[in-house]
């Protein structure tokens, strides 16, 4: 067996403590696989005076420079969230030689690229698997196992806290603001939800996912996207009854006419799409390639522990290029600049529901404005909700540009015997 | 760019033209992955005079010398199947310095330790990435992306042509011998199905999985056997009404108190169960670890293109570990030799299905058996399928050992109101 790998560790939040947690239960495994030890030397922490006890035993710091100029230290690992001064200490350790994990989905979507440069420029591994999915094998997937493929399709559930909620209403009809309550309760959701009904933290995601899979930066101003908070049970209910399930995706899609789409937001997938039955705090993501057809890898999207489990890999995989000074085999593979898909020009079925005058003639009349905008009906059902002289009238299209669907709801919004436009939501994957 | 990473292919079958196809296709991208273009060199075939007008322009060879004294071919993809001459011509390809790629699960659950240990010699790389659900990733996420966990649980649907076919018995409510039939029609199924429908080919990959998940050597005879042939639209049925679906799976299991257990056999498994909805010819593989959790791999579990993509992406690492000089960063996992489960001593739940006399008191009769011989009934429910005074009995059993639930069924099978015992058949990750 070779000397120790030692490597830092920036943080000691949740993450942190998943990744101690790890190493002292399997150390002899870990071991075995890299073929030398692997020691955690320091860690950083903001306030040395607090009391932690579960860091008992190990060198703690609160001067990066410990770590920066401790030249044992061969691999520094950032848990410690946010951009600054996360991306800043990554990159010094990087320039003072040292290899980089990080579950930091912030800054490898917000700097990847230099992040990348930087890992190349000094020969050293910059590994981030723990930053999309949690402990869900999907980066390495998709730099080497899915390598043969021109990925043309990657969809992701990668939110735990959107789908538990989603998941909670449609089990139980709940309302958005009873789960989200609930949600907060049980530790899944923030005081502030923003970041994930709003569908932020999954915007991270899909351009680290779609920059993966397509070859290709994006970044994530490149992301168009659109939260649950407007999701409501009737929507749910009818998406079920039609055979749906409402999920909030992260949807990438590559197409040589149409160019890069990378979009967040509510859809409507068909029953049988592998992702549909994911539910609660699960994530998974669905890939279509050329050659494989399809795949799907699922898991567990958080959490201290499967955190921990991409981190800890990460870090023996970067200590197995050290054993075998076998840095750089696999480059930042965002190498392409594509062109963007523009929202407007991209396409989809849609779901739209409208509250109506509830009287003879109205389905026709919406049916034929749709026509009249060039958007195709798949179905079109007026339901048994009237209240008060006013029924809901449930439209699912063919596959139309956006900004045609667009269009289209401006006309019926004019039109005298609509009431309101109640909702619209994407059709993803509609395979009849 | 570099100059080309040449290779040579031996066999030129279904899988063998997927490769070529998909590096015709994608070649651009391939070559920007590894960083030097990807020549197919020389392709090795049985009987030169036949024609092949997919090879159209392809240098072929009968000779497997002139694959293995051409220094310019560094990778040999092995993509004849069975297994001989496969073993050799891998061994002497290693022996003669190339890193050579395999979809060959026979060769690999037979003959891995010599292939691992060859490699090792030879410091060379042996990828087998297609043995195990063809083009989904699983053996890097065990090698690599999983590395971290002590994996105790690896439950796979790894053999296609069951899966349709129970698949179709579920949907359809079909006999056995219907489906097969059409299955063989639909090309799905061999003429002679046994390798599929009793259990063999998932053998092979359940030995194959468990050695890497348990980093033990499990061999095919270790694997205890039983396929799909007894399974009945009856059963099928029972389980969907008690909330289960019906799957072959290769299940592997190591607890430090049991040791290290591998079988393959129709189960129960609770529909709520990721690999419950994996229908059709699908695969899925699903594995427990002490820090992630669980986590699931699904894709086309066969096929000339899926299969293609994990080989040609297996060639794309072996071409990295070139550029890079970087051989044996991931070496044979299997560095132990744990001790194995006997049969009689796993545990599991356990379906049984009886046709008794229709009279009263048999039930308590039964449950009372059970019960004598140390089986705990989670359920028993006496059907109403009568037929001149007979009835079903179908009872789900707690958690029990092997040996307990076989004693029971022999003093069953003793009583004079038990007529026959129809079925047996185990309940997999049952968490009520």
């Amino acid at each position: 067996m070779e000397k120790p790998i030692k490597f830092a560790m920036l943080g000691s939040g949740t993450v942190g403590t998943g990744v101690i947690k790890v190493l002292q239960e399997n150390a002899r495994e870990i071991a075995k696989r890299i073929g030398a030890p692997l020691e955690l030397k320091k860690v950083l922490v903001r306030d040395l005076d607090r009391k932690r006890p579960h860091l008992e035993g190990l060198a703690l710091t609160d001067r990066i420079e410990d770590i920066l100029e401790d030249d044992e230290i061969s691999v520094v690992v950032e848990v410690m969230g946010g951009i600054h001064p996360a991306r800043e200490y990554m990159l010094r350790a990087m320039e003072a030689g040292k290899s980089v994990v990080t579950a930091n989905k912030d800054v490898v979507a917000q700097f990847g690229k230099e992040m990348f440069d930087m890992s190349e420029k000094r020969n050293v591994d910059f590994l981030f698997e723990a930053s999309v999915g949690g402990g869900i094998p999907i980066i390495t997937p998709l730099k080497q196992c899915l390598t043969a493929n021109k990925i043309t399709e990657v969809m992701g559930i990668v939110n735990g806290t959107t789908n538990y909620m989603l998941t909670k209403m449609t089990e139980c009809g709940a309302e958005y603001d009873a789960v989200l309550k609930e949600a907060q309760e049980k530790g899944y959701a923030e005081a502030n939800p923003s970041a994930d009904v709003d569908g932020l933290d999954a915007a991270r995601k899909a351009a680290i996912l779609a920059s993966l899979a397509f070859n290709t930066r994006v970044q994530l101003d490149d992301v168009s996207v659109e939260g649950i908070t407007k999701i409501t049970p009737t929507d749910i209910e009818y998406a079920s009854t039609l055979g749906y399930a409402v999920k909030l995706l992260a949807v990438g899609k590559d197409s040589p006419e149409k160019g890069v789409d990378v979009r967040v937001h509510p859809v409507f997938l068909p029953k049988s799409h592998p992702l549909a039955s994911v539910n609660g705090v699960f994530n998974a993501i669905f890939v279509r390639g050329n050659a494989i057809g399809e795949a799907m890898f699922y898991g567990p999207g958080a959490g201290s522990l499967p955190t921990a489990s991409a981190v800890v890999s990460d870090v023996i995989d970067a200590a197995r290029d050290i054993v075998h000074e076998a840095f750089g085999r696999i480059r930042c593979t965002c190498y392409g600049q594509k062109k963007l898909c523009p929202l407007d020009d991209t396409e989809s079925s849609y779901y739209v529901r409208l509250l109506v005058d509830d009287k003879p003639g109205v389905l026709g009349m919406i049916a034929t404005a749709f026509g009249k905008e060039g958007v195709s009906l798949k179905s079109v059902v007026q339901t048994k909700r009237s209240v008060a002289n006013h029924a809901e009238i449930v439209a699912i299209t063919h596959t139309v540009e956006h900004r045609k669907i667009l269009n289209a709801l401006r006309i019926l919004e004019g039109l005298p015997v609509v009431d309101e436009i109640r909702n619209m939501i994407r059709v993803e994957n509609d395979r009849g």
